[in-house]
């Protein structure tokens, strides 16, 4: 899907030439930076038509989810495609920032492609509830005013994130539901879905079916034995980035658990658990068993620990994890902080994720 | 409503004898203990059954909404109904909290006391909104497990608060909406409401119809004048409390905001917002401009400053309503700690809120 290669973003600017020349030094500035650990690069190169203005590093990350991903069950082919779709939302939302647009843009576009991808746990690739319905949460928040915007228990909208950011952006609320949600998209000229077929994927029904069948074999006592993974029962696609305003921005989404009961809500759309972003601290997108990420307040918490604890954004988001997983959660985070410093931490054997390293190249990775 | 008088718990106790005693001395020492600083009172009372048993201090405290509440505009007559309705529901939850019963089942039974009650925003007296439905959101918290169940968006169940902790108990799941959460409260056995009847009041529908009149004629050129007090539009309750096990808990219930989107949910249901409770810090439940709370993480917010800043349950609380109204919003909230602690700040005209004193007097209050 994507068309450049990994490692070599710089190839794919050379087309936009007024850009390429300012970016080149940019990256070259924040690698030196990088070294120095100064938290701005300042440019005055001649390519800048502002001659004093800033030229801060951008920071982008994403995930696609975290959970038992073992290479063996993996095809060379599916893992290509795993990797294409991420470095499709790592271009969609670099280019973004690159451009100078902001960490709010760089983030939704991101999450879009996922939501459109359908190896992926939301949008188009969303998993099924216990009826056979899918239900979709996804939230967006803004470092810079605290702004915020989620919903949750979708059915009929493509892109989820867009309705989250709709909702921050025109609803006057901050985060919205259901058919109320779907009424505010419609009322904003979001075309609505008549029916779920969109949704459908042979993999994700597969898998609900066999979530089915180990529930009803129970403990195993002459039923049929499943070994369900939690690739079969959840994911979550998300975005953090810091543009070169220094704003953070996080967005979430996701189509849930397989199997969920209808109506459950997960830790996505709920400010603070599964999405935060905050200027004075982090953006963070979280992924994994949601319910424990919400008793957690895991997003938040990475936040306050940075703040009251002043610990670094790699010890917050460590510590935060080492606390779900003794609520008896997994999962995985991302987060970026004012500096560009990312954080990928994840206690599963897999966590699909990427980032745009300080030199600009793409990094793609799935297991640990 | 109340059977007692304000300051004079104690006598409401006399006749459950063995209890009697027991509570005599748990206040005497409560209040030693609140002036000597220390955490634990210890009796060692013949009346206990335990010999050994640490009787320990509780706290209990109750909030039915902050908002502007202006003496002017309050008739004697309607001022003891509310304060009635406070009395009703810090009785039915300290009542539990004395005969050893858990935080969890005294916040859910006053939070229902008060989701009866037509005077406050939830359950019965749930404020209307934009298409004249009634849409309810609820979560409860226990801090001793960081387990949390919240709702949202119901529209046919009588106690949200007690859906609220069934999704906690028994669905497996942290938060539930709309018809998905009902079909869960129906397969447990709590009855549905087969049309919203029951949540109708002459003066929630009137206040929607003002909200309404008011936006039309928008800045008031050539259009009628209302004065929208922060009473016509929002409203919420919620319970924190102590129990002699050392156990927190919070509970909140609301109707949202009168005039609110359909689907828009509040920061009541939103664990970490509306909502906390940790058995390593406080219980919070929250009341306002639901947007901003959730923007600003309040009820995490207080117990992250208690933690990892060291403060006081009262400046952490006072601190997080200070950035609250840096973002704009205005509400309240009620909080207790460990030690019995206990804070109800609010930064608008009134709050209705109680609590129980080191001595069991319990105390209402409505004004600043």
């Amino acid at each position: 899907m994507s068309q450049f290669k990994l490692h070599d973003v710089r190839l794919f600017c050379v087309p936009n030439c007024f850009f390429a020349v300012v970016l080149f030094s940019a990256g070259a500035l924040a690698a030196a930076q990088e070294q120095s650990g100064s938290a701005k690069a300042v440019s005055k190169g001649e390519t800048n038509d502002q001659p004093n203005m800033e030229i801060r590093k951008v920071g982008f990350v994403v995930h696609g989810g975290a959970g038992t991903i073992e290479r063996s069950e993996m095809t060379p082919e599916r893992e290509r495609e795993y990797r294409a779709g991420l470095e499709h939302a790592l271009t969609a939302g670099y280019e973004i920032l690159k451009r100078a647009g902001s960490s709010l843009d760089a983030t939704e576009a991101a999450v879009r492609v996922l939501e459109d991808d359908p190896h992926f746990n939301a949008g188009k690739g969303s998993v099924f509830t216990n009826v056979g319905t899918n239900e979709m949460d996804a939230a967006i928040m803004d470092g810079k005013a605290l702004r915020a915007g989620a919903v949750a228990s979708l059915k009929h909208i493509k892109n989820p994130v867009s309705l989250a950011r709709l909702v921050m952006e025109r609803s006057g609320h901050v985060m919205m539901d259901g058919e109320g949600a779907e009424a505010f998209a419609k009322e904003n000229g979001i075309q609505l879905l008549t029916d779920q077929k969109y949704f459908f994927t042979k993999q994700r029904w597969e898998a609900l079916q066999k979530v089915k069948s180990a529930e009803k074999s129970g403990g195993g006592a002459g039923g049929k034995k499943y070994i369900i993974t939690d690739q079969d029962r959840h994911g979550t696609v998300g975005a953090v980035a810091l543009d070169q305003n220094g704003n953070l921005a996080a967005a979430t989404s996701t189509g849930g658990t397989t199997n969920k009961r209808a109506g459950r809500v997960g830790d996505s759309p709920v400010i603070g658990s599964g999405t935060y972003a905050n200027n004075a601290t982090c953006a963070v997108s979280a992924t994994g068993d949601g319910e424990y990420f919400i008793r957690a307040t895991v997003a938040h918490e990475v936040s306050a620990l940075m703040e009251y604890r002043g610990m670094s954004l790699k010890e917050a988001a460590q510590s935060v994890l080492d606390k779900v997983a003794k609520l008896g959660g997994s999962g995985g985070l991302i987060a970026i902080d004012r500096q560009g410093n990312i954080a990928l931490p994840f206690n599963t054997s897999g966590m699909y994720r990427g980032y745009v390293d300080p030199n600009g190249k793409f990094v793609v990775e799935i297991y640990k």
